[in-house]
């Protein structure tokens, strides 16, 4: 099949697009710049669509990056707090629809390019914190993209169903250089290991029973 | 109910926007620059703002033009058919997943702004040509936007069982000033007269039996 990976730059996404290609996909990488306060992942998709050999296209709507009102992750005057995903202080790191915006985009690229499906990377430890990560919401968007354009643009979300250290898991039998992938929702020189995405990170390796080759701060 | 009005500055969107402030609603207007040929309708749509002394934000996303692929709309490779909405070449002007694009930013901002539904002027006369003006489309994204944040986001769209006739008609009863609204592909001047959107308005003024106060070239 011809899809568009949605990649981020982050573990999950990356293993996805690994996974897509051992499938024998034909793949193409898309990369949404939305203001994110992590921009850095998106140089480590890019490093990593250069590894695989695969197009990769970046998309620069950093315009966006103010319309979302109070999240740490596009808002200069919200602080990123750190803990773990479960806790209610969580919810500041929520970009309001986001992930709807980035399939969106990347379906109107994907028919423009002639592919048959996109893929998203969300996963069964997100749900707690993310509304755009649910089952229900894949769903209602799954049936969204199969009828907005004359064919329908599939909606592949393999991870649903599967937790971060299952993902962990797998990219460790697809050969993923963990250490090419970014997660912090900091964006700093190095993982802050402090904030909910670094704290998830380092849990999924250990529940995953494997090595963690990140360099933390903390 | 407060609601974020996704305006073009074409009659539709104008009209629904009227319509939305005649109930009483507590009304912003997001307009979205996706690299349209006709960006003049964007203009429009600030002056309309302007006159209804409401809250008007422009989001510029203009980098989105090349993602398309082949649309009249957004590529300076492909000439605006001329013709009815009917005829098959009438497809050139689909610009792919646009509105799904639309309502998910206007949504992303919509509940950064506080707001708890979007309005948007799909109607009856766009389905034949239009995927994602179609009831069944529709019906997708209410789902998906009420699932989309930790509450729903309400997509109204009041217009997609009536005609651009009806719309005319109700657009004269709330005192819209037609001629301060863009329909044309071209983007010129003046109204074109001859390309899909044209043919349409005049249609519905014909329809509605009423002046058209459109200057068309031919």
């Amino acid at each position: 099949m011809k899809i568009t990976s949605v990649l981020s730059g982050g573990l999950d996404s990356t293993v996805l697009t690994y996974k897509l290609l051992a499938e024998g996909h034909s793949v193409r990488a898309v990369s949404i710049c939305y203001g994110q306060r992590h921009q850095r992942e998106l140089s480590y998709a890019a490093r990593t669509t250069r590894k695989l050999g695969i197009p990769w296209r970046m998309i620069d709507l950093s315009v966006l990056k103010d319309i979302f009102g109070k999240s740490s992750q596009t808002s200069n005057n919200v602080t990123v707090p750190h803990g773990h995903y479960e806790e209610e202080v969580m919810k500041l790191t929520v970009v309001p629809n986001r992930n709807m915006i980035l399939l969106a985009v990347a379906a109107g690229w994907a028919i423009g390019q002639g592919d048959e499906a996109i893929a998203y990377a969300a996963h069964a430890g997100d749900h707690a914190i993310y509304p755009d990560c649910r089952p229900v919401f894949v769903d209602a968007m799954v049936r969204a993209l199969q009828l907005c354009h004359y064919g329908p643009v599939i909606l592949l979300a393999p991870f649903l169903g599967i937790t971060k250290a299952d993902i962990v898991k797998l990219g460790d039998s697809l050969g993923v250089p963990f250490a090419e992938t970014w997660s912090c929702y900091e964006g700093g020189e190095r993982h802050c290991g402090q904030c909910g995405t670094c704290i998830e990170r380092k849990e999924a390796f250990v529940l995953a029973g494997m090595v963690d080759p990140t360099e933390y701060l903390a």
